[in-house]
């Protein structure tokens, strides 16, 4: 049973940007403003929807965000922006605010112009299904995803015992599985009906996705239109600020949901059958950990040997090796699955077929690598790499 | 027909390391002492043999490398040092040199001790048949190999005509490939009858590394191996030095047959049907173009588009795009095999079904990035990305 924060209503329709007929346009819309946090791709070509968040998001404030999947607006140049604008315009125009209010998102094919007719259809029969039952909240998410094969979604309730008050959380996400000719993107949604002013929502925002998208890489190749946006709307009448026990409990459910998208991100990855839970303890800096579990996240050795269900220390600790961090061979130690194979340096003995056999039987597979440098760690997660990937992206020809 | 340097021999023998029966054991011996430069691998985790090549490179002075195929000797602690040494030891007792001027490189499985009772049955094999005929550089080459599908290897005839005479230059390396459970090498062996004195030999041999096998990646995962050395032996009676036009000459010629070696990697890299030649131009700097390039190299959704003779000129910009480079994306193009499809930052029309045929008959495709910011250029080169790749790769339990 969902939580539904209150003052908040959905809508996704299909209006024919998907061949598949799935939902193609969501509508997520806050009777109450709400303050609004966002954080965006890095990729130096930013799609159109991405530039139209980033500029208005100074003035932090937010009554919708529209979303079409199927189509990712992106290298589309002013067309696009145009575009994106409409999209934007004719929300405004229905629900009566000002466009700056109105945040865009887009995932999908990229260097096409969206088919701008279907998009006012779809805006506009989402419009007039606006409701904030389950129903309606299940077309919204089933209208972001592309090549998702379950969609992801978090609820929350949150009982405050200071506020003698509850609080409610949602969140969506779609998958960075990326398929030709589409360049997929990672969209993530979070809508909550407590109040925090926009600067710290902001600042909360950043932090949350740090701990979680920002630990998680199915191909390492960062999209064009990755959007995360939060919506706090106050309607539960309660508001929360820094420094209070009440924000640490919210900054933990927070958290919770996000590293929840982003695991299923990775087990939704393209082809996927194993989840690399990536951890590095030990060093000196956060930053020499964040190398090492990304290097290993990212070796193509490493993800097929996990596909493999193989124990392969060599890989592992080779790929660390190339991080680009400086440590002491000797003093580095790896466990899969707590099952330690590598000890300061040297191979151990240990009951291959057995851990393998355990390897096959988890979904998700914990890598631990500890070094003698320090006491910085941190930890990441990874898709696997299969045949079914490579078949996936290498089959499509223009 | 080779042209074999002077006072050089060879040798390539089986001794039982690989199960395959392959030569698995090769010695390189030059009678007249030669300078040597080498170049190793960056890994953390380097190879006993690499950490003794590195011991002695500071004395600049050869009469032989002994290499082994089958086992990498890596992760291997003090027992595989003392292998190391005893390799060396045995070759320097047979040659009556001082063993500081032996060389020794390993290829093959890590973590396992090298069966050293067949080793040392290998060496005295080898040294019986030393020559310097075809065959037994053909045996030479073959001992190196592990995973390669063909051997690579080059020879040059050099005339200098301010010298009235000739020298000679042979190559050869090995393949980037990997398969499990072994984490295979490039070794890569230079072999002259020019004499250059050791220091310059070592910046010649480090300039060219970084322009032929620094700028090749079949998967990204560099290995704890990674050996490329350089023997001139003087025997030509012709000695170089830089600044010359002769100095220019040489260092041309072995560029060239460094460049024809790395791209034969990646050629072979495991299950390979394209190399990708990525060029970027128009950059601030030489090193920003590195990163693009090599960004756009290790893309997985790049590499599998080149797999399928997709121009999908969206992955390979948008790789471009978080490589960590500063540019304004309006001043983008690309061309693929000299068509440009995308020009000032958006797609222009082509014809895809045509250039796709052009992508199916080239074994190599060429993918030139321009960019508005300035007169800095690189290249580099790339395997793509199939399912045999993975099923290589994945298939193995240990």
């Amino acid at each position: 049973m969902l939580d539904i924060p209150k003052n908040f209503q959905f809508a996704g329709v299909s209006c024919g940007i998907k061949a598949s007929g799935n939902n193609d346009v969501s509508l997520f819309v806050t009777h109450s403003e709400a303050t609004v946090a966002g954080v965006f791709t890095q990729n130096r070509f930013c799609a159109a929807p991405v530039t139209l968040c980033k500029e208005r998001l100074s003035q932090g404030l937010a009554n919708a965000v529209v979303v079409n999947s199927g189509n990712a607006n992106a290298c589309t140049g002013d067309e696009g922006l145009a575009n994106a604008n409409a999209m934007v315009n004719q929300v405004a125009g229905l629900l009566h605010v000002d466009a700056s209010r109105v945040y865009v998102m887009s995932t999908g094919i990229i260097g096409q112009q969206l088919p701008m007719e279907k998009v006012a259809t779809g805006i506009g029969a989402a419009y007039l299904q606006l409701d904030d039952g389950h129903d309606a909240f299940s077309d919204s998410v089933e209208g972001i995803m592309t090549t998702d094969k379950f969609p992801k979604c978090t609820s929350q309730n949150l009982v405050f015992v200071k506020h003698e008050g509850e609080a409610r959380l949602i969140a969506m996400a779609k998958g960075a599985g990326m398929i030709a000719p589409n360049m997929a993107t990672m969209l993530g949604l979070f809508l909550t009906d407590v109040a925090i002013a926009a600067d710290h929502l902001q600042q909360l925002l950043s932090e949350v996705c740090k701990e979680s998208f920002n630990k998680i890489s199915v191909d390492g190749h960062t999209s064009t239109n990755d959007t995360v946006l939060m919506l706090a709307n106050g309607a539960s009448g309660i508001t929360l600020t820094p420094g209070t026990e009440e924000w640490t409990m919210f900054r933990n459910s927070l958290c919770e949901s996000a590293i929840s998208l982003a695991k299923s991100i990775c087990r939704d990855g393209e082809g996927a059958t194993h989840v690399l839970d990536i951890h590095a303890s030990g060093l000196v800096s956060e930053s020499d950990a964040d190398k090492i579990v990304h290097a290993v996240a990212e070796s193509p050795l490493v993800k097929t040997a996990i596909t493999g269900n193989d124990p392969n220390w060599g890989r592992i600790v080779s790929a660390a090796g190339y991080a680009g961090v400086n440590f002491d061979a000797a003093k580095v130690s790896l466990a899969i699955l707590g099952t330690t194979i590598f000890q300061d340096g040297a191979p151990i003995p240990f009951d291959a077929a057995a851990l393998s056999g355990r390897m096959q039987d988890n979904e998700e597979v914990l890598i631990e690598l500890t070094f003698g440098e320090g006491e910085s760690a941190s930890n990441c997660w990874a898709s696997d790499l299969t045949t079914e990937y490579v078949e996936f992206n290498s089959e499509y020809t223009t």
